[in-house]
């Protein structure tokens, strides 16, 4: 059995300005690996509603699942649910038990559910809400995109959510020798090893420290006796 | 004048798999927003050959600017530079001047240039070499497309070069409100006061520091005096 796909659809004008430093790519690149599910594309673009559904619609067609990052609060700028609903072509509107999960939040803390905050509760037609634990304000499950805040916290909680109704396949494990020699040094040898194992992938990485060149060789697979003696081959060659 | 466009095309399976967190895409975009060329979209791909081709061209199509990062090192899975020749539709080969750059560097070390490090001569017909002043094997200029290696410092050092050729536009600046309000609670009078000013970009960013929630209010533009008459009004109108 091959593992499930995924994509992930960062958007986010503060991100392609350099304002801020994504976060959840790298956070959600971790949990899939471990779960078996293998992401293969990442897009981030800007808080456009045309760019943000043309884009969905490419990575939900060719991915098992899509998770989507940022543009579901309160303010003008945050038009995520309005361009999945017409990625998938269906209505959007306050639903109701969106609604009273947050009237219930805003009471409890003696604030006004306000107009801006209702728009929270818009939620496409036929959409799953996503659980948030931090601040209540749900994310939401249209087809095979799982669409989630922003703000880490709320992500990787939100995540913790949608993984759990997820069934993955076989984490991806890795193994890593570090070797102090450059890459151009053994990467003959390292090829060769790479042919007679095809059943792994391999991956080189060159570093530098303090104008020392080094080079991390990374095995990845799924069968973890299979990588502990391919380890121990590439270090008999190499190091 | 409206500012030339860019993407970003990060090839690397070591940051789809969470094994390495990148640090290119918030380089290139703190460095493009302040030489005033507008990043609009960013790509991160896997180390195959049809994957990066197919990206790059959709990009190149779109944008004045592509930049791209990883995979133009000296071992099997940089293929990089041979994705690129084909997304051309042009031939790629050793060419003299970097094999010349690349000999003399690995005879000053006293290193064997061998076959795995003249792979990293290997350049698309018609391109343009850009310096490496890091660890010298060069990355290039193919039309509209900027190939460059993933190592940060080097990428950095070759972005600095590319970039000392490209005209860019108005730099983009931005004014921060930073208040201790949820942004449910300000979003109506800042959606009001974003429709006021069209010509200026607003974004609100929330925040949670120790369980209290706050808003960053972003305006962004490329005159200096009318984000500061923004800023003023704008904290009039919520601080």
């Amino acid at each position: 059995m091959t593992n499930p796909t995924a994509a992930m659809l960062v958007i986010g004008d503060e991100i392609l300005s350099g304002r801020t430093r994504d976060s959840n790519m790298y956070h959600l690149a971790q949990a899939l690996t471990e779960r078996g599910i293998t992401l293969r594309e990442v897009r981030v673009v800007a808080d456009d509603h045309a760019t943000i559904a043309t884009a969905v619609n490419a990575l939900r067609a060719a991915h098992d699942h899509v998770f989507t990052s940022g543009g579901i609060g309160p303010t003008h700028d945050d038009i995520t649910a309005d361009a999945i609903a017409d990625a998938f072509s269906v209505g959007i509107s306050h639903r109701a038990d969106a609604m009273a999960l947050l009237a219930a939040h805003y009471a409890r803390g003696g604030q006004d559910f306000n107009d801006a905050r209702q728009r929270m509760a818009r939620i496409p037609d036929g959409a799953t809400l996503i659980d948030n634990p931090v601040s209540i304000a749900p994310g939401f499950t249209v087809g095979n995109v799982h669409v989630m805040a922003g703000v880490p916290k709320i992500f990787e909680a939100m995540l913790a959510g949608v993984l759990a109704g997820i069934t993955g396949g076989a984490p991806l494990l890795s193994r890593t020798l570090r070797l102090m020699r450059g890459e151009g040094e053994i990467a003959t040898a390292f090829a060769g090893f790479a042919a007679e194992h095809p059943d792994l992938a391999m991956g080189s990485y060159p570093f530098n420290v303090n104008g020392n060149y080094g080079t991390n060789l990374v095995i990845r697979g799924t069968d973890p006796v299979r990588l502990d003696a391919a380890l121990l081959q590439l270090t008999d060659l190499l190091a």
